[in-house]
C-alpha cells in the first residue's frame, strides 16, 4: 500500500481549479443546443488524460455525442483495465431551485455543488489525478489502463454498445472499473456487488369507445378506472407480495455472508423514512428495510391516469385508464419469463367488459458480482488505503445496464467503486461532491490501480 | 282531448323560422365574451312570449345572466302553473366536429341541427308555441301560467335559487313543470319520475414528500398509486357492490309497478352496448341494466392521476396519488350519511406508510316523483293526446339539482316532460332535436296546460 496523500495534498489546490474548470463546461447531453459545450467537454477532458499520463488519447465521434478514448500499453503481459465513466450531465432545472448556479462551483460546508460534480465528472476527474498521483509518486503500475469516458449515459449510452462491439478487440481487458455509484456514508467506502434489473410497462384498459356520463351510464358500463384498480390491487397480497405467477421461484435466499455484510452497515430506519417523508416505511413481509431494497423484487405503480383530473368535480365515466408499472428484479429473475407472467396475470384479473393491452417499454437483467474474484480483493486494500477503514459489500435497488454491457462484451468482471453520498443530488438541484471523500477517493483509486496490477498478475 | 294539430300545421314553417332565430343567437353562458348574445336572447324570448300571448314578460338582471319571468294571472281561483327552462347553451367547441356551424340551424333527416335545438331552446320554443296554440284556438284554460327561463342552467344555475327564495309569493304555484329530459325513443313520450342523487369526492394518498426513484427506494416505502389502487379495489366487492358501510340499507326495493313499468320499455341491451363501444355491459349482479341505471346507487372513479403519465417510461416512485370518485344515489340514501361512511371506510381500505385525504366537493339529494298526484294523471292523458300512445314512468340516472330547489321553495310537485332523445348529442356536437317530436310535443304541452287546469282545479 502506497501513501500518496503527501503528492495529493501537495497538488489539491491545483487540481481544485481544474475540477472547476472542467464542471463549468455546461455539457448536458439531452439538449442539442449544448451539444457543442459536450464536444468542449469531451476535448478538455482528453487534454487533461494527456497531461496526466495518457498521450494517445483520442476523441472519436459517435452518431451522439463523442467518447473519450484513451490508452496506456505498458506490458503485453500484463493485466488491462478498462475505466468507464461519463462527462456528460443532466440538465440543471429547475434552476432557481440552486443556492448556487449550476454550472459555477461552489465550495462550502466542505462539499462542491455544482451539477456533474458528483454525476459523473467529479468522479472521472479523480481517475485522472490519481493517473497523475501513481505516475509522478512511483514508477507506475505494472497495469495497461484504458479509459472510455462516453458523453451519452445520461441519455441512454444510445452509441455505446455499439462503440464497444466494433472495437472489442482494441478495448480488450482483464477487469473493468466504473466509479459512478455511491458510498453508505463518508466513512465507510464501499463495492456495489448487486444490482436490480427491471422491467417496465403500461397497461391501457378500454372500456366505452368514449367517455360517458356517469348519471347516464354509471352502474351499467364496466368502468375502466375501477377495473384497472381492480387489477393493480390484485397483482400485490396482503404481505406485499407480487402475485404473479413464479414471480419468487428464482429469487436467490440472502447468504449468511450477506447478512453478515448488512449487519455491518450503519442503517437507521428512522433517518430514511425522515429523509423521504413517509409516515412509516413498508414492504414485503419479513424482511427488513436494506433487504427489500436490494434482495427482494418489487411491483410498483409508476403512473396513474385516467377521466377528469382537473380542479373540482366532472361526472364522467372514462373510456379507458392507464397505469406505468414496473418491477424490479434480482438474481436469478428472468425479465423475459416475468412479463410474461405478468401480462398472463393482469389479464386474469381484467374484468370482463374492459379489455386491456400491456405494452413493454424496456427490461435489464439483474447483476450481482462474484465476489471472490480477486478485483475484489484488490478494492477491498484499496478502499482501506484511501479512507483507512475496510470497506463494505453493498448493492443498489436501481439498475444499471452498462455493467451487463461492459460484462458480456468483455467477458470480464466488473467492479463498483463509486464515491457518491445519500443525498448528493445527483439529478436534482444543489448537486455535491464531498471533498474530503473527493481527496481520500484519488488515494484510493491510485492505490486500486496498483493492487489491480498486482492481484491479477498473481491470477494470470 | 283537443286536437291542436290543424293549427299547429297551418303555422309550423313560420314557428320553424322563428325557432331558427332562437337558435342563432349564441346564448353561450359560460363564455364572458357571449354575455351581450345572452341578454340579447333574453330579449328575443321575452319578445316571443309576449306575442303567444303574456304581455306581461319581463327580462330580470341577476349577478349573472338574465331571467326571463312571464305571468298570466287568469283567476286567483284557478290552479298555477310554473313552466321552468333554460334559454342558455353548452360551449359549441370541438367546432370542426359539426356537420353544419353550431349557430346556423340545418334541417336535415327529419332533424333540426344547431346548439341548443334540445338543451333547451327548441323545448322552451315549444312551450311558447303550446301557449299560443292553446290561444289561438280556445278561449284557453283556466290557469294561471308563470315561466321561469333562466339563463345560467349550463354554468350551475348559480343565482336562480336566490331568486327564487326572493320571488317566492310572486312565483308561488301548484305545480312546476320542466321540459328538459329525455324520450325513451321517438314513438314513445315518457315522464321522468326519478333522478339518482350523487356524493362527489375526491381522494388524495400521500406517501413520500417528493418523487422518488423507484430503484433506489422501491420495496421499502410505501406506494401511494399502489395503496391507491388497493383503497379503490377494496371499495367495491366481486359482485359489483359498494362496500361502503350501511350503502343499501335505505335503498328501496323495485316495486311490482315499476317491474311492470321497466318490462314496457323497448330497452334492447346490445344496442346500448353497441352505442357505448364496450365488448359487454356489466353492473351489480341481480339487476337488468335499466335497473342499474335508475334504482340502483352506483360507485365510480371518475378520475385518476399519480406520477409519470408521459410518452415512454420514467422510473418514479410517486409522492401522491389522486383519485375521483362518485357515488350516485337513489332513495331514501342520505348524501352526507354515504359520504361519511364513504370516509370511514376509506380509511379502513388505507394501508399504513400513506395517509389520505377526502375531498368533498358537491352532492345532490336522489329525487323521486309521487305518481299519484294529479298532475301526473294530466301529463299522462296529454301525451297520449299529443303522441298517439300512452306515455311511460322512466327515470334517469343523472341529477338535476334543480328539481329539489323548486320542489322545496314552492312545496309543489315537479313534472318532468321532456322530448329529447337518445343520442341527441345535447353536449356534444351535431345536438339536434327530432321535428316530428316537436310537432307533437307542442301538441301534447298545450293539452297539458288544459288537463292540469282541470285536474288541479278538481283535486283543489
Amino acid at each position: 500500500m502506497a501513501d500518496f496523500f503527501e503528492y495529493i495534498d501537495a497538488n489539491l489546490d491545483r487540481w481544485n481549479d481544474e475540477l472547476d474548470e472542467f464542471l463549468r463546461i455546461p455539457s448536458i447531453s439531452t439538449d442539442p443546443e449544448r451539444a457543442g459545450d459536450v464536444a468542449r467537454c469531451a476535448e478538455w477532458l482528453a487534454d487533461h488524460l494527456r497531461a496526466a499520463g495518457i498521450p494517445s488519447c483520442e476523441v472519436v465521434s459517435t452518431a451522439g455525442h463523442p467518447i473519450v478514448i484513451g490508452e496506456r500499453p505498458v506490458d503485453p503481459d500484463a493485466p488491462t483495465l478498462l475505466v468507464y465513466g461519463h462527462y456528460d450531465v443532466q440538465p440543471s432545472e429547475p434552476d432557481h431551485l440552486w443556492t448556487t448556479p449550476p454550472f459555477e462551483p461552489s465550495r462550502r460546508d466542505g462539499r462542491v455543488y455544482a451539477r456533474g460534480s458528483v454525476d459523473d465528472k467529479g468522479q472521472v476527474h479523480m481517475h485522472v489525478k490519481a493517473l497523475e498521483t501513481l505516475l509522478e509518486t512511483e514508477t507506475g503500475a505494472n497495469l495497461n489502463l484504458k479509459f472510455v469516458i462516453e458523453g451519452e449515459e445520461e441519455v441512454g449510452s444510445a452509441h455505446l454498445g455499439k462503440f464497444l462491439a466494433e472495437n472489442a478487440d482494441r478495448l480488450a481487458c482483464d477487469a473493468v472499473l466504473i466509479s459512478d455509484t455511491t458510498m453508505f456514508s463518508p466513512e465507510l467506502p464501499c463495492i456495489t456487488t448487486g444490482l436490480r434489473g427491471i422491467v417496465y410497462t403500461e397497461l391501457n384498459v378500454r372500456g366505452p369507445s368514449h367517455d360517458l356520463h356517469s348519471g347516464s351510464y354509471g352502474g351499467a358500463v364496466v368502468n375502466p378506472a375501477n377495473a384497472l384498480a381492480t387489477i393493480l390491487a390484485g397483482l400485490k397480497d396482503e404481505q406485499g407480495r407480487a402475485t404473479v405467477p413464479g414471480f419468487y421461484d428464482p429469487v436467490r435466499e440472502i447468504t449468511e455472508r450477506e447478512k453478515a455484510d448488512l449487519a455491518r452497515l450503519p442503517m437507521d430506519d428512522e433517518v430514511m423514512r425522515a429523509d423521504v417523508g413517509s409516515t412509516e416505511l413498508g414492504g414485503e413481509e419479513g424482511f427488513t428495510t436494506l433487504e427489500r431494497l436490494w434482495y427482494r423484487p418489487t411491483l410498483d405503480v409508476n403512473g396513474l391516469l385516467s377521466g377528469f383530473t382537473g380542479q373540482g368535480s366532472k361526472t364522467v365515466l372514462p373510456g379507458s385508464a392507464m397505469a406505468k408499472v414496473s418491477m424490479r428484479l434480482v438474481p436469478d429473475q428472468d425479465p423475459v419469463e416475468v412479463v410474461e407472467a405478468f401480462e398472463q396475470r393482469v389479464r386474469e384479473l381484467t374484468p370482463p367488459g374492459v379489455t386491456v393491452e400491456v405494452k413493454r417499454f424496456h427490461d435489464g437483467a439483474p447483476w450481482v458480482a462474484d465476489p471472490d474474484h480477486p478485483v475484489y480483493d484488490a478494492a477491498h486494500a484499496a478502499l482501506e488505503a484511501g479512507f483507512g477503514t475496510p470497506p463494505a459489500m453493498i448493492r443498489e435497488g436501481g439498475s444499471i445496464p452498462i455493467v451487463s454491457m461492459f460484462e458480456e462484451t468483455f467477458r470480464s468482471p466488473v467492479l463498483l467503486v463509486g464515491f457518491g453520498l445519500p443525498g448528493s443530488n445527483a439529478h436534482a438541484p444543489d448537486e455535491w461532491i464531498d471533498a474530503g471523500v473527493y481527496r481520500e477517493g484519488i488515494a484510493a483509486i491510485a492505490n486500486l490501480y496498483g493492487e489491480i496490477a498486482v492481484r491479477l498478475d498473481d491470477a494470470g
